[in-house]
């Protein structure tokens, strides 16, 4: 435990020290897990502070802005190439009032000038994923001592703004849920109507009727039918679908 | 002229010297104007160069972005409470290498250290409106000689990657056209369904069948039908539809 903290320490020091990040600009992701019908999203905990933001970061001057969130994620879950789409840009002159990077700093007995950039205000652009959770490890990061999934209606205190942050990123994602879906390698590559649906209902948190949701999910032209799933009482087999790739 | 042009440095030095400015950070407007069956873009062209750019501008230290971005259009339109939606944040690293600000620093001889943040890379974020464009007065700000309206597809040169924001800020227009005609004041009160698909036509750039556009727009729930609008010929008088407020 030891030398994590002072693994952790020197990391906060060379982020402070750092002449390589643009100021007052940040990325955060809103990682939105789903697995056995929940929808979770990924979250950090502070050190020492009861108190949970988004896997987020800072822009180097060398990087483009979309690479600074592809590295975000990478860093929090060790998952690369994911499909993660840009929603928002959050620029509230109150979105860091509650200042947690100078309680921070000064909880590590760091001595920073008032004047950086880090304990000033920020604009965070938002990015939204979504992946099964189940599949991802996680990774804390040098402001944070643990990594974690909360369902998404049960967040604990969140930093800054960030409960706004996700609730704009799961509108999103309900907005676009279609493509969300269809990226996000949740269902195995054949499935059924019923699993499809199933997931539909737990990002939307609404219940459809099944005949409903088959005629509208078939009229965006984004499923291919296949064979049937035989599984003895061939009746009743449901047929699978695929996602027809664009 | 004259009195312009020592009008026009005194702002640059101004904008150079301020220290109420966030850094490598700035906001564009697409605003796009209708009129008369053609849809055009609201730029400003630079001085002593035959290059345009969309009217942008800095965000205060004490200003939320959103403001910024309000306070740039009005600075542009004297126009107030436009319905600006914010559409994407542009952000990579090539952006702005075709370093427009360099070359206009340069040519109203002015010296600025080649550190300062106005020489160096922005991440600028997008926002959309829509308006009459003939109702519109703009007026040129101190890096621009004028302000016009371009049809969307006769672009002159754009600095930077403006031709990319317009290209996406088109994309949102049109993918949110629903919501982006209601809130734009193009149409009176109460106008013919002819009028409607007159002016979607121009913004998506295709035609449609009268039959089609009426069945699609309707199924959006969004119109309410009033009187017909009578004319002398009554049996083909068309009815009247007005907005659903919401």
């Amino acid at each position: 435990m030891k030398a994590d903290h002072n693994k952790n320490l020197e990391s906060l020091k060379e982020l402070i020290d750092s002449k390589d990040l643009i100021p007052n600009i940040s990325v955060d992701c809103t990682i939105f897990g789903f697995h056995d019908n929940i929808l979770k999203v990924l979250l950090l905990k502070y050190h020492d502070m009861d108190l949970y933001s988004l896997p987020g970061g800072f822009v180097f001057i060398d990087e483009d802005l979309r690479e600074a969130a592809d590295r975000v994620l990478y860093e929090r879950t060790h998952l690369k190439g994911l499909f993660l789409e840009q929603f928002h840009t959050f620029g509230r002159l109150d979105r860091t009032k509650n200042n947690v990077h100078k309680t921070l700093i000064n909880n590590k007995g760091l001595d920073v000038p008032s004047d950086h950039w880090i304990l000033q205000r920020f604009i965070t652009v938002g990015y939204c994923s979504l992946i099964d959770f189940s599949m991802a490890n996680t990774f804390p990061d040098a402001f944070n001592e643990s990594c974690a999934w909360f369902e998404v209606n049960k967040l604990p205190q969140m930093a800054f703004d960030h409960d706004r942050v996700i609730a704009e990123g799961l509108k999103y994602l309900r907005k676009n849920i279609d493509t969300q879906v269809a990226a996000s390698n949740l269902l195995p590559e054949k499935f059924t109507m019923k699993d499809l649906q199933s997931l539909y209902e737990t990002i939307l948190g609404e219940k459809f009727r099944r005949n409903n949701f088959q005629r509208k999910i078939l009229s965006t032209n984004s499923l291919e039918r296949m064979e049937k799933l035989f599984d003895g009482s061939a009746n009743k087999a449901p047929y699978l679908y695929k996602f027809i790739k664009k």
